[in-house]
């Protein structure tokens, strides 16, 4: 019986690939919708007709269990999934496989690996679901063999402290496993980033990964209790401290690690009840710019909505969130413990102050966030027969301080929009804070059919140059990898690298661990 | 004209301290107030009759201006503002003090005053308030010359972007001086350790210190966006990128690095508008049990009070919070944007579900939070006095999870009971966590005169062990410093204390700055 098998190309299982005729015709609805792509709708490399070069390593006996070197194992281990990636895979270039895909089950493996990946001085790349953006599984910067771990296998719900509303989960774990079991014990950590079906606990932890929640606890670091590790110099286990002030956060420096300091097993996280009280509304505003204004207004105002997602004009039309024309505000309140009535009230009073309407006020909808949350997971399947299709489909995001938002938003629009001529971009607020926001920009145009990564290494060039310029962030949520590396390596402090670098050679002296990501020896 | 100075060896300026026939009336009313405490009311030796070691070092011509090696400033910049300091400083004892204090205007001076410490070979102790109770400006465990480096020349707000609700100010600005300078734009920090009066943000970010919110903002780390700090190494500065995912935080790197890394010149905070709404209570419950589970249920009502502060039946008793004999909790919500009513209606609820009784519930009672807060800061002068009446006065605090939360505070009680024989130990919680609370003790007890610093080296091991053998973090927001540092060893992580061992050797590889603080060489 064949095992169900996640695509080697591209997003989800093999199983849910539809068929070319199928995708024919997505592919025209598509092109009719967005009003570009055009040509031969194109099919994927099949995985038998992909060259990959010999393997340089074989795993020794001890561990020829748990690794394999099947064509399949380092295809679908080679990239990631941001546009770029699967270009690549769907025209089957995969350009640096891994030598090897090791499969742990037990930290005892983890530790056998790196030491076999020490012995013969092969890369390690720690790999939860694969689904990075910015290149933080692919090999490409790494010289001489690899050893890719991926880490699914440890995928337990370990304990849980109903009390502390806490629970000690495997770093494996993807999100609906993890979900499903703690539901055993009505409780929900609640984090859902875009690839929330196929992304780890672990993966989230090693890139900062962002989630459910607009305000508060925008990333995994806020859910976070503590975090334990396998390095090359032995276990990194934080206590459960809550609120500890104790020196530098260890586990801070492990959050956003990716990969380079040790592979993460095992986190305690903060989970919660599943929550009983919602109310959401749709708010529009004329412009985006007066939705911005209102969102400032929520962010600062200590309401604290978990959902408040502002959709620019375009971004709204594109996904059916409004026809008016209009900017949309995706606002909601969740809670398990009291009604929100108040919050909500509050909430639409600011919104009015800046001349939004409630789609309709004051009425529970209860589905909105829902349908709103299944159409943000379904976008990147949609993306693979955009692929297909000859539509460059990418996003970019990033985070800055009120005072220069306006700008901002305008000039890294502007600076996209120019290296991509023909095509969209378009704009959304994903997470809010009191000082600031995180923009998110969706890029769509028509894909210049065999330059594809020509084309979006333009754009992703001229969006890095254009937010480091105007001072945000290089990323709030998709992580630094490999991509990011030219913008990163400007905006961190100088001697905060240096002491990054020199505790990199101490935990990991040979630089195994994932080469090229955050920083070079 | 003499300047207004602060007392060598106590809390306060030198004018605030109560002639000798005040300090012995108010010592008669401590004593009865208490019970304990007697023999004569003690006089505090007089600068001139403190016997200091020659200084070692002598400032160079270029920095004569800006260095002393009076004993007043050797002297007050001796020791920090623990019990054990107060009782020595009190005696006369000062038996490490700096070389030399440099009082830098500008950064160009804190550079020059560290290129001077290289050149010596002498250790820098950087210095705000000099308010440590865990020996962080001490330099007991100094070979060699130190220069402590005082920053209170360094206290202006630089830049206020009200926009962002945000303000750039200098790390040397007491708690008192930046909230003047905020106020003219009707800002506020809302920062208020105990030390509020004397301590300075820098002093704040580079001991993780504990503020006024009792949820969601506990410490300073929550407040600050950006920092500036001068190392050996040059100037680490991140940029303002609220919600930055990309990589470790180089601010959280620097947040709790007490001295070790660099020396805080700047930082971007969080402000506010001055809250406008406000609501508190007192609810009395029979046993701190009951008002804890209470506290939790607050702790994770997604409420956010941002006070909500439990005492004990003994500490309720002790400050006049309840003539009851019952636990007090007490509860406060603040905005600046909406009444509170739906808010402190639900978290009575909660209160009631545990068995609380609102002392006044419904009506507001603005002055409570107000007294409390006043009350709090008044502690430390009063601390003087019970110095010079023989009265054993000092607290220590923790974090734990609430699972372990029962048995954690009756042991750690059980322990400095056992070390002290005679006197009291007093509970509250300070600040509240979803997954657990911040239980601070309070320890009072006949002094054993002459044999103070053994009686309290006796209870602060006995409590230390008991916090961390129960599974508490050595602090909760007093630092770890010098006095910590047994307990904070066995807490952290290994690999994650060599990674730090090793960042400290890139940054400082002279290893000047604040030895003995937080890691070894």
């Amino acid at each position: 019986m064949a095992e169900r098998r996640l695509k080697h190309w591209g997003w989800g299982y093999e199983d849910q690939q539809p068929s070319h005729d199928e995708v024919v015709a997505a592919a025209e609805g598509i092109r009719a919708h967005l009003g570009f792509g055009a040509g031969e709708v194109e099919r994927p490399v099949a995985l038998d007709d992909v060259q990959l070069p010999a393997p340089r390593l074989e795993a020794p006996a001890a561990l020829s269990a748990i690794c394999s070197s099947t064509p399949y194992e380092r295809c679908s281990h080679a990239l990631g999934k941001a546009y770029r990636d699967i270009v690549r895979g769907f025209r089957g270039e995969f350009p640096s496989p891994p030598d090897v895909v090791a499969k742990p089950r037990d930290e005892r493996d983890v530790e056998a690996v790196l030491e076999w990946c020490t012995q013969v001085d092969a890369a390690a790349i720690p790999f939860g679901g694969g689904t990075s953006v910015v290149g933080g599984v692919e090999a490409s910067t790494v010289d001489g063999p690899v050893v890719t771990i991926d880490l699914r296998a440890l995928d337990r719900v370990l304990e849980v402290d109903a009390t502390s509303r806490a629970a000690r989960i495997q770093g494996g774990a993807t999100g609906p496993v993890l979900e499903e079991q703690l539901k055993e014990h009505g409780l929900t950590l609640r984090h859902y980033p875009q690839s929330f079906e196929y992304s780890t606990l672990g993966g989230w932890i090693a890139t900062r990964a962002g989630g459910h929640f607009a305000t508060l606890w925008t990333h995994i670091d806020d859910l976070v209790e503590s975090v334990r590790a396998i390095t090359p110099a032995g276990v990194w286990e934080s206590r459960r401290l809550p609120g500890s002030g104790a020196g530098p956060s260890p586990d801070r420096m492990l959050i956003g690690s990716e990969g380079i300091l040790g592979v993460i097993t095992e986190a305690w996280v903060r989970v919660q009840e599943r929550p009983e009280f919602r109310a959401s509304a749709g708010v529009e505003f004329e412009t985006f710019e007066a939705g911005a204004a209102a969102a400032r207004a929520l962010a600062q105002s200590g309401l604290h909505p978990s959902n408040c997602r502002l959709l620019d004009e375009g971004e709204a039309a594109l996904t059916g969130a409004s026809s008016s024309g209009r900017a949309v505000l995706v606002l909601g309140f969740e809670s398990a413990d009291h009604p929100l009535d108040a919050w909500m009230a509050r909430a639409l009073e600011l919104c009015a102050d800046h001349g939004g309407e409630a789609s309709d006020p004051g009425e529970k909808r209860g589905d909105a966030e829902g349908s709103w949350r299944d159409a943000f997971l379904q976008a990147p399947y949609l993306r693979d027969t955009m692929v297909a299709a000859g539509v460059l489909a990418e996003t970019f995001e990033t985070s800055i301080t009120w005072d220069r938002f306006g700008d901002f938003v305008g000039s890294v629009r502007e600076a996209a929009q120019g290296a991509l001529g023909e095509g969209r971009v378009t704009c959304r607020l994903t997470h809010l804070y009191p000082d600031g926001a995180a923009p998110y920009f969706t890029v769509l145009a028509p894909a210049r059919r065999g330059s594809e990564l020509e084309q979006w290494q333009e754009v992703k060039d001229a969006a890095g140059e254009a937010i480091v310029a105007a001072g945000g962030s290089i990323t709030h949520h998709h992580a630094v990898g490999r991509d990011h590396r030219p913008w990163y390596d400007r905006q961190r402090p100088e001697p905060f690298a240096a002491a990054l670098r020199a505790a990199k050679r101490e935990l990991d002296p040979g630089g195994l661990l994932n080469p090229g990501v955050l920083i070079d020896p």
